[in-house]
C-alpha cells in the first residue's frame, strides 16, 4: 500500500491558514499532543461525527447511545486492567535526562525493543537521540492514564483517572442500560466522547494526542453455544451468510464479527474513504490479545505510514466477565426463550451438547470446570454477553479525510498561463460547508436580495457560506480551500429568469439551474 | 417565584428508570458529582447542545465555531485568574475529619460566612453537621481546578488543569480566527464541551456536578468610543433600539448585551422554557465582578431553589487585556474604517474626543494615563474588543427541561376508576424519540409491513421508535413517560385506506390522518 505523497507540513499549513487545527494554547508557545479545532475544522468533525452517529445508532433499532463521564470510579480501570497494565516502555537518558519511548527509540535506530513476557531490555548499540550518549536507563513501564484526584485531599484515596477510552463506560452500564433501555441480546450501545492518553512521545500532527475523540461501540451477541441451543446450529463464514441484509438469530460470532467489518467499510465509503484507500489487517494469533478471537484494523495510508483509523475485534465475554468479578453483581442476561430451547431437549440431547462443550473448551485451552460452570448457567438460560467491538478514532478519521480531500491541481488558461489551484475534495456529507452564495457583484440592492433569498432557502437546511467580496475567480479558489462542494452564483440573469450558476468545487463546471432545481440536487448529493 | 413542587427523588427515580440519567459508575459504588446519560438522555442532550449550535452558529453569519481542548497550556489559568483565584472556601471538623465549604454550611445553619476582603471567616456558633463539634478550622481557600500532570514526570512543571470553563479557549484562539475565518467585531466564537470542577460538595442532582458540559459564546464588540468615532453617536438603551432585527453599527455595549439577553430568551422559548418560568437577576454594582459592565442570570425555578441556568455578562476587555500581558502578544484589531473615521476629524474635534473620553474614564476610576494609551492605540484604528458571554450550562438546562416536562395527571375512565399518567411534556424539538410508530397487532404479516413503510418514512428525518409488544395504551403511557410528543398507531383501516391514527402526548387525543399529511404536521411541528 502506497503511502501518500503529500507532505503533512503542506497539510498543517492548509490548516491553520483556513482554520481547520491551530495548535492547543498556541498564545503561550502551545502544548505538545494537544490540537484545537477552529471554525472548518469543527464543523468537519462535527459532521464526520454526525455520520457515524446516524449510522451506528438512529438508524439502527438494535444499538442505543450513551453519554458518560470522563472521571470514573478507579474500580473501573482496575477491572478493565488499565491501571496496573496500560503502560508504554519508557528510558531515561541519564546524560541530557531526556525521557523516550523505547520502543520508537530503537525502531528509529533500526533495533527492536527486547520484550521478556511483561518487561523490557534495550538491544546493545542504542543511544541517546538527543546527545547521542549510550548511557541509557532500563526500560520501565509508564502508565498512559492522566492522574488527578477528585474531593478535596491529594491523597492516595482520591486518585481517579481520566479515561484512555469510552469503552469501560459502556460495560460498567450495561445493567442500567438493560434494564430500561427494552432491547434484547443481540443489541449494541454507542458513545463518542474525549479519551486521554499521557504519551510520553505525541506524534504525527494530530494522529497521537494526548487528548482525542473516540466514537465506540460495544455490540453485544449470544455466546455460540447459545446460538447453537436456541437454533440448532451456528451460522459461520463457510455457510457464505449475506452480510448486507439483516442480521440473523443464528449468526456465530465470526458472522457478527465479518458484518461488523463490512458495516464498517460501508460507513468509510459514505463518508469518501472508498475501499481502494483503506486496507484490512487482521492481526495474527499471537498479535491477539489472549481474551480475543479475532481483530481487525481499518488502516489508512497517511503521509507519515500506513497507520490504524480503528480496530474491529471480537472480544469474547472478556469485559463483562472482568466486571462482574471485580464488582461483585452479576453481568449475564436472560433469555427465556434459551431456557425453554434447554427445556425441550432430551437429557442424552444435552449430555452430548455438554461433552461437545467442554472438549471445544479444551481445545481453547479452557477448563472443564469453566465450562461446566458456563454451561449450568447457560441451561438455566443466562449467560454473559460477548461482544464486537468496532472502536474508530475521530480525529484520526478526520485526518485521514483531510490528507484524502487535499489536492493540488495545475491549470493553464486560454493564454497558456499555469496556476496551481489547492482544493479540498471532501465528500459532500462531510464537507464542513456544504454551499456558498455569491451575489456576483455587491453594489446592487436587488442583485443582492436575490442572493439573500437563495442564501436564506438552502441556510435552512446546510450549512451555508455568505461571500460577496473580491472577483468571482477568488471567490471559487477560497471556496476550493475550504472544500466546499458547491458555488452558487447569482448574477443579473438571476433577476431575468430566476436561474442561478452552479459551479462543482471538483470539475470547476458550471450549469445554470432553477433554484428548486438547485435543492433537489442538493438533496439527493449531501442528504 | 414559586419553586417547583416536583421532588427531585421522583424526577431522579424516573431518570434512572427509563435511562435518561445515571449515576456514573454505579456498578461499583458511584463517584460523587458525576452523571452519566442514558440511552434517552444522550438523545435529550444531543437535542439541546444542536438547538444551541443551530441558534448561535450554524444560523448566524457573526459567530464561528471552536472544539479546544480541555487540557491546555498552565499560563492559560494564570491569565485568567483560575489559578490564583478559582477557589472556594473549606473547613474541616478537626473532630471527625470531615470537610465542608464553609458558605454553605453558613447557610444552611441560618449564618453568613464573614469576608474580610479576600479571605473568609467563620461566624460564632457555627458546627460541624456531621458530629455536631464546634472544633472547625478557619475557612481556606480550596482551588476547584482539577490538576493533572501532562509527561511522563509528576513535577511542578508538568502541572496541568482540566479546564475550569470553555471560554478561555476561545480567547487564547481569538487571533488565530480573526486570521482564518475572515471576520470582523462585530463577530463572536461559540464553543461546547466538558469542563471539571472539583466541588466540595457537588448536590441538587445533576445541577452542581464535578463533570459538565458547557455551551459558551464570546460576542466581540467595538468598545463604545470607537463606535462613537465611526457613527457620531452610540445607540443606548435610551434610544430605544429595536433588538429583534438584525444589530446595527451604531449599538453600544449596552445594547449588545440586552440584544444577546433577548437572543438567549428567545432560545429557551424554542426549547420550551417560556419566559414565565423563567427569572433574570440583574447582579447589583457590588455583586459584578469588578471588570464586569452588567451581568444577568437567567434563572430557572427548581425543585431546590431558584438556580442559575445561564450567565449573559458585559465583560469589558478583561479578558483579552489580561491575554495580551500574560502572552506578551497584542490582541488588539485593526479597523480601516476606525483610522479613516479618525483622519476626517478635525483636531478640536478629536481633542474634545480626548477629553471627553479621559473624563468618562475617570468617572469609572480610570487613570488619565490609561485612557490615552488607549485613545493613542484608538486613533491609529487598533483596539482590544470588549466582550459579551453568554454562558449556559447544558446539564442544569437539561434538568430545567426535565422538571418543566415533568407531570402526572389523574385520568378518570367510564367506569370512573382512577389512574395516574406519568408524561414528560417535552418540547418536540428537545424530545429525544419524536415519533412511535406502533402497529396494532404484532401477528399479521401484511400490518406489519405496511407499520414499517411508515416507521422508515418518519426515520429517514427523525429519531423514531418502533414499538410493538403490549397492548396500545401500555405502549402509548411508556411514551408518554419518555416524552414522546407523537404516536402513530397502523390498524387495519390503515390497509384499507392508508391512514394511521396520531395520538398526541398531551392531550391524547387521536386524529386519523393520511401519512404524507402526517409528515408535513410533524415537519412543521418538530422543524
Amino acid at each position: 500500500m502506497k503511502t501518500n505523497t503529500l507532505s503533512m507540513e503542506t497539510l498543517a499549513s492548509l490548516c491553520k491558514r483556513r482554520g481547520f487545527i491551530f495548535q492547543s494554547s498556541e498564545l503561550y508557545g502551545g502544548i505538545n499532543g494537544f490540537w484545537d479545532y477552529g471554525p472548518l475544522g469543527c464543523e468537519l468533525k462535527r459532521n464526520l461525527k454526525e455520520a457515524w452517529w446516524k449510522s451506528t445508532v438512529r438508524f439502527r433499532e438494535d444499538v442505543v447511545g450513551l453519554d458518560a463521564t470522563i472521571i470514573m470510579h478507579p474500580a473501573i480501570w482496575k477491572a478493565s486492567g488499565h491501571a496496573a497494565g496500560f503502560a508504554d516502555p519508557m528510558v531515561d537518558c541519564k546524560d541530557c535526562r531526556k525521557r523516550f519511548r523505547a520502543d520508537q527509540l530503537c525502531e528509529e535506530q533500526g533495533q527492536q525493543l527486547i520484550k521478556n513476557g511483561s518487561s523490557f531490555a534495550l538491544p546493545e548499540g542504542v543511544v541517546c537521540p538527543a546527545c547521542g550518549s549510550k548511557n541509557l536507563t532500563q526500560p520501565r513501564a509508564f502508565n498512559l492514564m492522566f492522574k488527578t484526584f477528585v474531593g478535596p485531599v491529594e491523597d492516595d484515596s482520591a486518585v481517579a483517572w481520566l479515561r484512555p477510552e469510552t469503552a469501560q463506560a459502556i460495560f460498567a452500564q450495561f445493567t442500567n442500560i438493560v434494564a430500561t433501555a427494552r432491547k434484547k441480546v443481540p443489541f449494541g450501545i454507542a458513545q463518542m466522547g474525549k479519551s486521554f492518553r499521557n504519551e510520553i512521545n505525541p506524534r504525527n500532527y494530530t494522529f497521537r494526542s494526548r487528548e482525542f475523540e473516540q466514537m465506540e461501540l460495544e455490540f453485544f451477541i449470544p455466546p455460540d453455544e447459545a446460538v447453537e441451543l436456541l437454533c440448532g446450529h451456528v451460522c459461520t463464514l463457510a455457510d457464505n451468510p449475506d452480510l448486507t441484509g439483516a442480521p440473523q438469530p443464528d449468526w456465530g460470532w465470526e458472522v457478527w464479527h465479518r458484518y461488523w467489518v463490512e458495516q464498517r467499510l460501508a460507513f468509510y465509503r459514505a463518508i469518501g474513504l472508498p475501499e481502494e484507500s483503506l486496507h484490512l489487517y487482521w492481526q495474527k494469533g499471537d498479535e491477539l490479545a489472549h481474551y480475543a478471537r479475532a481483530c481487525v484494523d481499518i488502516e489508512y495510508a497517511f503521509p507519515f505510514g500506513v497507520q490504524e483509523l480503528e480496530g474491529i475485534a471480537a472480544r469474547s465475554d472478556f469485559d463483562l466477565t472482568q466486571h462482574q468479578i471485580h464488582s461483585g453483581k452479576a453481568l449475564d442476561v436472560f433469555d427465556e426463550a434459551l431456557k425453554n430451547a434447554v427445556k425441550a431437549k432430551t437429557p442424552e440431547e444435552l449430555d452430548a451438547f455438554t461433552a461437545k462443550t467442554i472438549a471445544a473448551w479444551a481445545a481453547r485451552g479452557k477448563s472443564e470446570e469453566d465450562a461446566r460452570a458456563f454451561l449450568a448457567k447457560l441451561y438455566d438460560g443466562k449467560y454473559i454477553p460477548h461482544v464486537i467491538e468496532p472502536s474508530a478514532g475521530a480525529d484520526r478519521m478526520a485526518l485521514a479525510l483531510l490528507c484524502n480531500a487535499y489536492d493540488e491541481e495545475t491549470l493553464t488558461d486560454d493564454k497558456g498561463k499555469t496556476d496551481t489551484r489547492t482544493v479540498l475534495r471532501f465528500h459532500p456529507a462531510i464537507a464542513p460547508i456544504k454551499a456558498a452564495v455569491l451575489p456576483l457583484v455587491k453594489n446592487r440592492p436587488e442583485l443582492v436580495a436575490k442572493a439573500r433569498e437563495v442564501f436564506a432557502a438552502l441556510q435552512r437546511r446546510w450549512n451555508t457560506f455568505w461571500d460577496e467580496s473580491g472577483a468571482i475567480g477568488r471567490r471559487y479558489r477560497r471556496m476550493d480551500e475550504a472544500g466546499t462542494p458547491y458555488c452558487v452564483t447569482v448574477d443579473f440573469q438571476t433577476l431575468e429568469d430566476g436561474t442561478v450558476t452552479l459551479r462543482d468545487r471538483d470539475s470547476m463546471q458550471q450549469v445554470r439551474i432553477s433554484v428548486p432545481d438547485l435543492l433537489a440536487k442538493l438533496d439527493a448529493e449531501i442528504g
